[in-house]
Protein backbone atom coordinates (compact mmCIF):
# COMPACT_ATOMS: atom_id res chain seq x y z
CA UNK A 1 0.00 0.00 0.00
CA UNK A 2 0.98 3.79 -1.09
CA UNK A 3 2.18 5.67 2.06
CA UNK A 4 -0.30 8.82 2.39
CA UNK A 5 0.94 12.19 1.80
CA UNK A 6 -1.69 15.55 2.21
CA UNK A 7 -0.90 17.92 -0.89
CA UNK A 8 -2.25 21.18 -0.61
CA UNK A 9 -4.10 22.17 -4.16
CA UNK A 10 -5.38 25.36 -4.71
CA UNK A 11 -6.41 24.31 -8.69
CA UNK A 12 -2.86 26.32 -9.56
CA UNK A 13 -0.26 25.70 -11.45
CA UNK A 14 2.37 25.46 -9.12
CA UNK A 15 0.55 23.11 -6.30
CA UNK A 16 -0.66 20.84 -9.41
CA UNK A 17 3.16 20.22 -10.45
CA UNK A 18 3.72 19.94 -6.72
CA UNK A 19 0.93 17.32 -7.01
CA UNK A 20 2.75 15.56 -9.32
CA UNK A 21 5.86 15.41 -8.25
CA UNK A 22 4.33 13.41 -4.81
CA UNK A 23 2.91 11.08 -7.20
CA UNK A 24 6.30 10.48 -9.11
CA UNK A 25 7.68 10.11 -5.56
CA UNK A 26 4.60 7.25 -5.15
CA UNK A 27 2.89 8.65 -2.65
CA UNK A 28 -0.97 8.41 -2.48
CA UNK A 29 -1.90 12.01 -2.83
CA UNK A 30 -5.07 13.25 -0.47
CA UNK A 31 -5.97 16.30 -1.95
CA UNK A 32 -6.55 19.41 0.35
CA UNK A 33 -8.37 22.63 -1.07
CA UNK A 34 -9.37 25.46 0.97
CA UNK A 35 -11.82 28.16 -0.07
CA UNK A 36 -10.96 31.44 1.84
CA UNK A 37 -13.14 34.05 0.02
CA UNK A 38 -10.73 34.52 -2.78
CA UNK A 39 -12.81 36.03 -6.05
CA UNK A 40 -11.89 33.46 -8.33
CA UNK A 41 -13.25 30.49 -5.33
CA UNK A 42 -15.02 28.50 -7.75
CA UNK A 43 -13.05 28.86 -10.97
CA UNK A 44 -10.49 26.72 -8.26
CA UNK A 45 -12.69 25.06 -7.14
CA UNK A 46 -13.73 23.37 -10.16
CA UNK A 47 -9.63 23.29 -11.83
CA UNK A 48 -9.04 21.14 -8.25
CA UNK A 49 -11.72 18.97 -9.37
CA UNK A 50 -10.60 18.33 -12.57
CA UNK A 51 -6.75 18.13 -11.46
CA UNK A 52 -8.42 15.29 -9.02
CA UNK A 53 -10.43 13.93 -11.37
CA UNK A 54 -7.28 13.71 -14.01
CA UNK A 55 -4.78 11.89 -11.20
CA UNK A 56 -7.97 9.97 -9.69
CA UNK A 57 -7.17 11.10 -6.66
CA UNK A 58 -10.05 9.43 -4.36
CA UNK A 59 -8.88 11.24 -0.79
CA UNK A 60 -10.26 14.93 -1.09
CA UNK A 61 -11.48 17.84 0.83
CA UNK A 62 -12.81 20.85 0.14
CA UNK A 63 -12.79 22.95 3.34
CA UNK A 64 -14.26 26.66 3.32
CA UNK A 65 -12.29 29.32 5.48
CA UNK A 66 -14.15 32.34 4.76
CA UNK A 67 -13.79 33.75 8.02
CA UNK A 68 -10.45 34.77 6.90
CA UNK A 69 -11.96 37.37 4.26
CA UNK A 70 -14.37 38.59 7.55
CA UNK A 71 -10.50 39.45 9.18
CA UNK A 72 -9.91 41.26 5.86
CA UNK A 73 -6.50 42.80 5.13
CA UNK A 74 -6.06 41.83 1.26
CA UNK A 75 -6.96 42.70 -2.13
CA UNK A 76 -7.60 38.82 -2.29
CA UNK A 77 -10.84 39.06 -0.13
CA UNK A 78 -11.58 42.54 0.15
CA UNK A 79 -14.02 43.13 -2.98
CA UNK A 80 -13.45 46.98 -2.43
CA UNK A 81 -10.07 46.70 -2.59
CA UNK A 82 -8.47 46.54 -6.85
CA UNK A 83 -5.98 44.07 -7.95
CA UNK A 84 -3.35 45.89 -9.07
CA UNK A 85 -2.16 45.37 -12.78
CA UNK A 86 0.90 43.64 -12.29
CA UNK A 87 4.45 45.21 -11.49
CA UNK A 88 6.71 42.03 -11.35
CA UNK A 89 9.64 44.29 -10.72
CA UNK A 90 7.83 45.92 -7.29
CA UNK A 91 9.75 45.06 -3.89
CA UNK A 92 7.77 44.57 -0.83
CA UNK A 93 5.28 42.29 0.68
CA UNK A 94 1.90 42.55 -2.15
CA UNK A 95 -1.43 43.96 -1.37
CA UNK A 96 -2.73 40.35 -2.84
CA UNK A 97 -1.41 39.34 0.98
CA UNK A 98 -3.93 37.16 3.08
CA UNK A 99 -2.02 37.05 6.73
CA UNK A 100 -0.66 34.45 7.64
CA UNK A 101 -2.57 32.42 5.45
CA UNK A 102 -0.25 29.45 5.07
CA UNK A 103 -0.43 29.19 8.82
CA UNK A 104 -3.91 28.45 8.56
CA UNK A 105 -3.94 26.28 5.60
CA UNK A 106 -0.84 24.00 6.88
CA UNK A 107 -3.18 23.66 10.63
CA UNK A 108 -5.97 22.43 8.51
CA UNK A 109 -3.31 19.67 6.74
CA UNK A 110 -1.84 18.89 9.97
CA UNK A 111 -5.65 18.13 12.02
CA UNK A 112 -6.22 16.08 8.83
CA UNK A 113 -2.62 14.37 8.76
CA UNK A 114 -3.58 13.24 12.32
CA UNK A 115 -6.62 11.70 11.39
CA UNK A 116 -5.19 9.84 8.98
CA UNK A 117 -2.26 9.17 10.32
CA UNK A 118 -0.25 10.71 7.58
CA UNK A 119 3.75 12.20 8.28
CA UNK A 120 3.90 13.99 4.90
CA UNK A 121 2.31 17.43 3.45
CA UNK A 122 3.44 18.97 0.65
CA UNK A 123 2.77 22.93 -0.83
CA UNK A 124 3.75 24.45 -3.56
CA UNK A 125 5.13 27.15 -1.88
CA UNK A 126 7.55 29.05 -4.42
CA UNK A 127 10.06 32.25 -2.48
CA UNK A 128 10.87 33.27 -6.17
CA UNK A 129 10.24 36.99 -8.14
CA UNK A 130 10.67 39.10 -4.75
CA UNK A 131 6.98 38.13 -4.27
CA UNK A 132 7.83 38.87 -0.71
CA UNK A 133 4.78 36.75 1.34
CA UNK A 134 6.87 35.61 4.84
CA UNK A 135 5.03 32.97 4.91
CA UNK A 136 6.53 31.28 1.74
CA UNK A 137 10.20 30.88 2.82
CA UNK A 138 11.63 27.67 3.43
CA UNK A 139 12.84 29.45 6.59
CA UNK A 140 9.00 29.38 7.99
CA UNK A 141 8.08 26.01 7.06
CA UNK A 142 11.21 24.72 9.09
CA UNK A 143 9.71 26.96 12.26
CA UNK A 144 6.45 25.47 11.58
CA UNK A 145 7.66 21.66 11.64
CA UNK A 146 9.03 22.23 15.09
CA UNK A 147 5.82 24.04 15.73
CA UNK A 148 4.04 20.62 14.92
CA UNK A 149 6.26 18.64 16.08
CA UNK A 150 5.43 20.60 19.79
CA UNK A 151 1.58 20.26 19.16
CA UNK A 152 0.78 17.29 18.21
CA UNK A 153 0.76 13.49 19.26
CA UNK A 154 4.35 12.15 19.73
CA UNK A 155 4.41 9.54 16.91
CA UNK A 156 3.01 11.91 14.55
CA UNK A 157 6.53 13.27 13.17
CA UNK A 158 4.92 15.30 10.28
CA UNK A 159 6.90 17.20 7.75
CA UNK A 160 6.44 19.51 5.37
CA UNK A 161 7.59 19.05 1.76
CA UNK A 162 8.08 22.27 -0.64
CA UNK A 163 9.99 21.04 -3.59
CA UNK A 164 9.34 23.42 -5.73
CA UNK A 165 10.12 26.56 -3.24
CA UNK A 166 13.27 27.20 -4.86
CA UNK A 167 12.35 27.21 -8.60
CA UNK A 168 11.12 30.10 -10.69
CA UNK A 169 7.82 29.89 -12.96
CA UNK A 170 10.34 29.04 -15.59
CA UNK A 171 11.63 25.54 -13.91
CA UNK A 172 7.95 24.93 -12.72
CA UNK A 173 6.87 24.75 -16.30
CA UNK A 174 9.65 22.83 -17.42
CA UNK A 175 9.17 20.52 -14.53
CA UNK A 176 5.58 20.21 -15.06
CA UNK A 177 5.83 19.61 -18.75
CA UNK A 178 8.71 16.74 -17.98
CA UNK A 179 5.98 15.01 -15.60
CA UNK A 180 3.18 15.75 -17.97
CA UNK A 181 0.92 17.68 -15.38
CA UNK A 182 -2.18 18.57 -16.68
CA UNK A 183 -1.09 22.59 -17.02
CA UNK A 184 -4.05 22.76 -18.94
CA UNK A 185 -6.74 22.31 -16.54
CA UNK A 186 -4.75 24.63 -13.64
CA UNK A 187 -6.43 28.51 -13.08
CA UNK A 188 -4.11 31.21 -11.85
CA UNK A 189 -6.19 34.13 -12.92
CA UNK A 190 -6.46 36.64 -9.71
CA UNK A 191 -9.28 38.51 -11.03
CA UNK A 192 -11.52 36.54 -13.52
CA UNK A 193 -13.42 33.52 -13.46
CA UNK A 194 -14.30 32.45 -17.18
CA UNK A 195 -11.25 33.28 -19.29
CA UNK A 196 -7.98 34.26 -17.86
CA UNK A 197 -7.26 38.79 -17.52
CA UNK A 198 -3.65 37.91 -18.97
CA UNK A 199 -2.83 41.28 -16.50
CA UNK A 200 -2.83 40.44 -12.72
CA UNK A 201 0.30 39.28 -11.05
CA UNK A 202 -0.79 35.73 -11.20
CA UNK A 203 -1.47 35.87 -15.02
CA UNK A 204 1.52 37.88 -15.84
CA UNK A 205 4.42 35.35 -13.61
CA UNK A 206 2.29 32.33 -15.45
CA UNK A 207 3.02 33.84 -18.95
CA UNK A 208 6.15 34.93 -18.46
CA UNK A 209 7.07 31.30 -17.24
CA UNK A 210 5.82 29.43 -19.95
CA UNK A 211 7.65 32.34 -22.47
CA UNK A 212 11.00 31.66 -20.42
CA UNK A 213 10.57 27.67 -20.68
CA UNK A 214 9.68 28.27 -24.19
CA UNK A 215 6.42 26.27 -24.34
CA UNK A 216 2.52 27.86 -25.15
CA UNK A 217 0.55 27.93 -22.30
CA UNK A 218 -2.70 25.62 -22.89
CA UNK A 219 -5.10 27.95 -20.96
CA UNK A 220 -7.40 30.41 -23.25
CA UNK A 221 -6.59 34.21 -22.57
CA UNK A 222 -8.57 37.57 -23.25
CA UNK A 223 -5.37 39.12 -23.69
CA UNK A 224 -1.99 37.98 -23.88
CA UNK A 225 0.79 40.50 -23.12
CA UNK A 226 4.26 39.32 -23.84
CA UNK A 227 6.08 39.52 -20.81
CA UNK A 228 10.17 38.74 -20.68
CA UNK B 1 -4.95 54.61 24.31
CA UNK B 2 -4.80 51.01 25.36
CA UNK B 3 -2.81 48.64 23.47
CA UNK B 4 -5.26 45.99 21.93
CA UNK B 5 -4.65 42.05 22.89
CA UNK B 6 -6.55 39.12 21.02
CA UNK B 7 -7.93 37.11 24.02
CA UNK B 8 -8.95 33.87 22.95
CA UNK B 9 -12.46 33.17 24.64
CA UNK B 10 -14.60 30.28 24.42
CA UNK B 11 -16.51 31.30 26.93
CA UNK B 12 -15.17 28.51 29.63
CA UNK B 13 -13.38 29.81 33.21
CA UNK B 14 -9.96 29.46 31.79
CA UNK B 15 -10.51 31.92 29.27
CA UNK B 16 -12.55 34.29 31.15
CA UNK B 17 -9.95 34.28 33.95
CA UNK B 18 -7.34 34.70 30.99
CA UNK B 19 -9.08 38.14 29.81
CA UNK B 20 -9.66 39.19 33.30
CA UNK B 21 -6.05 39.02 33.59
CA UNK B 22 -5.25 40.77 30.38
CA UNK B 23 -7.71 43.70 31.73
CA UNK B 24 -6.28 44.17 35.05
CA UNK B 25 -3.14 44.50 32.93
CA UNK B 26 -4.23 47.68 30.95
CA UNK B 27 -5.06 45.81 27.46
CA UNK B 28 -8.14 46.89 25.31
CA UNK B 29 -9.33 43.19 24.57
CA UNK B 30 -10.14 42.19 21.31
CA UNK B 31 -12.22 39.19 21.98
CA UNK B 32 -12.11 35.72 19.43
CA UNK B 33 -14.42 33.45 19.88
CA UNK B 34 -14.48 30.13 17.25
CA UNK B 35 -17.25 27.38 16.67
CA UNK B 36 -15.77 24.34 15.31
CA UNK B 37 -19.00 21.86 15.62
CA UNK B 38 -18.82 21.05 19.16
CA UNK B 39 -21.81 19.96 20.34
CA UNK B 40 -22.67 22.86 22.99
CA UNK B 41 -21.26 25.95 20.00
CA UNK B 42 -24.44 27.73 20.90
CA UNK B 43 -24.42 27.60 24.64
CA UNK B 44 -20.50 28.35 24.21
CA UNK B 45 -21.53 31.35 21.78
CA UNK B 46 -24.01 32.46 24.44
CA UNK B 47 -21.76 32.19 26.88
CA UNK B 48 -18.92 34.12 25.12
CA UNK B 49 -21.66 37.07 24.47
CA UNK B 50 -22.38 37.72 28.12
CA UNK B 51 -18.96 37.59 29.31
CA UNK B 52 -17.97 40.37 26.40
CA UNK B 53 -20.83 42.23 27.35
CA UNK B 54 -19.84 41.86 31.37
CA UNK B 55 -16.81 43.51 30.04
CA UNK B 56 -18.03 46.05 27.51
CA UNK B 57 -15.89 44.33 24.82
CA UNK B 58 -16.53 46.17 21.81
CA UNK B 59 -13.90 44.35 19.14
CA UNK B 60 -15.63 40.81 18.92
CA UNK B 61 -15.18 38.70 16.36
CA UNK B 62 -17.07 35.17 16.07
CA UNK B 63 -15.44 32.38 13.80
CA UNK B 64 -16.84 29.33 12.08
CA UNK B 65 -14.22 26.82 11.47
CA UNK B 66 -16.82 23.56 11.36
CA UNK B 67 -14.49 22.37 8.67
CA UNK B 68 -12.27 20.78 11.97
CA UNK B 69 -15.35 18.75 12.57
CA UNK B 70 -15.27 17.62 8.97
CA UNK B 71 -11.74 16.22 9.87
CA UNK B 72 -13.29 14.23 12.92
CA UNK B 73 -10.99 12.45 15.23
CA UNK B 74 -12.63 13.39 18.31
CA UNK B 75 -15.33 12.94 20.49
CA UNK B 76 -15.73 16.75 20.68
CA UNK B 77 -17.10 16.95 17.19
CA UNK B 78 -18.28 13.81 16.75
CA UNK B 79 -21.95 12.79 17.03
CA UNK B 80 -21.05 8.83 17.56
CA UNK B 81 -18.03 8.73 19.69
CA UNK B 82 -19.44 9.12 22.86
CA UNK B 83 -18.39 11.69 25.63
CA UNK B 84 -16.74 9.58 28.16
CA UNK B 85 -17.57 9.69 32.02
CA UNK B 86 -14.90 11.69 34.01
CA UNK B 87 -12.13 9.59 34.71
CA UNK B 88 -9.59 12.26 36.28
CA UNK B 89 -7.09 9.72 37.19
CA UNK B 90 -6.85 8.83 33.44
CA UNK B 91 -3.43 9.09 31.83
CA UNK B 92 -2.35 9.61 28.03
CA UNK B 93 -4.80 11.72 25.48
CA UNK B 94 -8.19 12.08 25.81
CA UNK B 95 -10.63 11.68 23.48
CA UNK B 96 -12.28 15.05 23.67
CA UNK B 97 -8.90 15.79 21.70
CA UNK B 98 -9.44 17.93 18.70
CA UNK B 99 -5.89 17.42 15.95
CA UNK B 100 -3.71 20.22 16.24
CA UNK B 101 -7.31 22.66 17.64
CA UNK B 102 -5.04 25.54 19.00
CA UNK B 103 -3.08 25.64 16.07
CA UNK B 104 -5.46 26.39 14.14
CA UNK B 105 -7.41 28.81 16.77
CA UNK B 106 -3.58 30.71 17.27
CA UNK B 107 -3.36 31.18 13.55
CA UNK B 108 -6.56 32.67 12.64
CA UNK B 109 -5.65 34.90 16.00
CA UNK B 110 -2.80 36.10 14.50
CA UNK B 111 -4.39 36.82 11.10
CA UNK B 112 -6.77 39.06 12.78
CA UNK B 113 -3.99 40.53 15.03
CA UNK B 114 -1.85 41.31 11.53
CA UNK B 115 -4.82 43.08 10.27
CA UNK B 116 -5.59 45.22 13.48
CA UNK B 117 -1.73 45.75 14.39
CA UNK B 118 -2.01 44.02 17.52
CA UNK B 119 1.37 42.40 19.39
CA UNK B 120 -0.09 40.66 21.86
CA UNK B 121 -2.43 37.28 21.76
CA UNK B 122 -3.79 35.58 25.27
CA UNK B 123 -5.02 32.24 25.43
CA UNK B 124 -6.07 30.49 28.29
CA UNK B 125 -4.46 27.20 27.77
CA UNK B 126 -3.60 24.77 30.60
CA UNK B 127 -1.00 22.00 31.14
CA UNK B 128 -2.62 20.69 34.15
CA UNK B 129 -4.42 17.56 35.73
CA UNK B 130 -2.75 15.11 32.92
CA UNK B 131 -5.14 16.39 30.51
CA UNK B 132 -2.72 15.34 28.01
CA UNK B 133 -3.02 18.07 24.98
CA UNK B 134 0.62 18.36 23.59
CA UNK B 135 -0.83 21.52 21.75
CA UNK B 136 -1.38 23.31 25.55
CA UNK B 137 2.03 22.86 26.38
CA UNK B 138 4.24 26.22 26.38
CA UNK B 139 6.94 24.21 24.41
CA UNK B 140 4.84 24.01 21.77
CA UNK B 141 3.20 28.21 22.54
CA UNK B 142 7.17 28.86 22.36
CA UNK B 143 7.79 27.05 18.87
CA UNK B 144 4.37 28.77 17.40
CA UNK B 145 6.12 32.28 18.87
CA UNK B 146 9.16 31.27 16.69
CA UNK B 147 7.07 30.37 13.66
CA UNK B 148 4.40 33.59 13.59
CA UNK B 149 8.24 35.45 13.26
CA UNK B 150 9.34 33.54 10.55
CA UNK B 151 5.80 33.79 8.72
CA UNK B 152 4.49 37.43 9.32
CA UNK B 153 5.66 40.82 8.08
CA UNK B 154 9.05 41.93 9.58
CA UNK B 155 7.63 44.55 12.45
CA UNK B 156 4.75 41.91 13.55
CA UNK B 157 6.37 40.64 16.54
CA UNK B 158 3.68 38.83 18.15
CA UNK B 159 3.87 37.38 21.21
CA UNK B 160 1.96 34.91 23.06
CA UNK B 161 0.61 34.77 26.48
CA UNK B 162 -0.44 32.17 28.42
CA UNK B 163 -0.76 33.70 32.13
CA UNK B 164 -2.53 30.42 33.26
CA UNK B 165 -0.36 27.81 31.80
CA UNK B 166 0.69 26.50 35.02
CA UNK B 167 -2.39 26.70 37.10
CA UNK B 168 -5.01 24.38 38.42
CA UNK B 169 -8.57 24.57 38.89
CA UNK B 170 -8.10 25.25 42.38
CA UNK B 171 -5.45 28.28 41.44
CA UNK B 172 -7.84 29.51 38.34
CA UNK B 173 -10.87 29.67 40.63
CA UNK B 174 -8.88 31.30 42.83
CA UNK B 175 -7.57 33.83 40.60
CA UNK B 176 -11.25 34.28 38.88
CA UNK B 177 -12.34 35.12 42.34
CA UNK B 178 -9.37 37.89 42.88
CA UNK B 179 -10.55 39.61 39.59
CA UNK B 180 -14.14 39.07 39.96
CA UNK B 181 -14.05 37.34 36.85
CA UNK B 182 -18.06 36.18 35.96
CA UNK B 183 -17.74 32.98 35.98
CA UNK B 184 -21.44 32.65 36.74
CA UNK B 185 -21.61 33.11 32.82
CA UNK B 186 -19.39 31.03 31.99
CA UNK B 187 -19.89 27.26 30.01
CA UNK B 188 -17.73 24.31 30.50
CA UNK B 189 -19.79 21.25 29.93
CA UNK B 190 -19.10 18.85 27.12
CA UNK B 191 -22.48 17.39 27.04
CA UNK B 192 -25.47 19.43 27.39
CA UNK B 193 -26.70 23.00 26.59
CA UNK B 194 -28.94 23.69 28.94
CA UNK B 195 -27.72 22.58 32.34
CA UNK B 196 -24.62 21.42 33.13
CA UNK B 197 -24.40 17.80 33.43
CA UNK B 198 -21.93 17.90 36.38
CA UNK B 199 -20.36 14.19 35.11
CA UNK B 200 -18.40 15.00 32.01
CA UNK B 201 -14.81 15.91 32.52
CA UNK B 202 -14.63 19.29 32.28
CA UNK B 203 -17.69 19.61 34.51
CA UNK B 204 -15.57 16.97 36.99
CA UNK B 205 -12.08 19.35 36.60
CA UNK B 206 -14.15 22.59 37.42
CA UNK B 207 -16.48 20.77 40.38
CA UNK B 208 -13.12 20.06 41.73
CA UNK B 209 -11.74 23.21 41.78
CA UNK B 210 -14.39 25.02 42.98
CA UNK B 211 -14.72 22.55 46.07
CA UNK B 212 -10.63 22.92 46.42
CA UNK B 213 -10.62 26.69 45.90
CA UNK B 214 -13.33 26.44 48.97
CA UNK B 215 -16.09 28.20 46.97
CA UNK B 216 -19.72 27.10 45.34
CA UNK B 217 -19.32 26.93 41.81
CA UNK B 218 -22.26 29.47 40.58
CA UNK B 219 -23.75 28.03 37.84
CA UNK B 220 -26.47 25.32 38.09
CA UNK B 221 -26.17 21.23 37.54
CA UNK B 222 -28.34 18.56 36.74
CA UNK B 223 -26.45 16.58 39.64
CA UNK B 224 -23.46 18.15 41.29
CA UNK B 225 -21.46 15.04 42.80
CA UNK B 226 -18.47 15.83 45.05
CA UNK B 227 -15.19 15.55 43.00
CA UNK B 228 -11.71 16.08 45.41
Amino acid sequence: MKEPAIVLMSGGMDSTVCAAIAIELGYEVCALHVHYGQRTQEREAKAFTDICDYYEIINRLDIDITHLSKIGGSSLTEINMPIKKAQLDKEGIPTSYVPFRNANLLSIAVSWAEVISSHTLFIGAVEEDGSGYPDCRREFFDAFETMIDAGTKPHSHIRINTPIISMNKKDIVLEGMRLSAPLHLTWSCYSQNDIACGHCDSCALRLRGFAQAGFDDPIEYRERPHYS
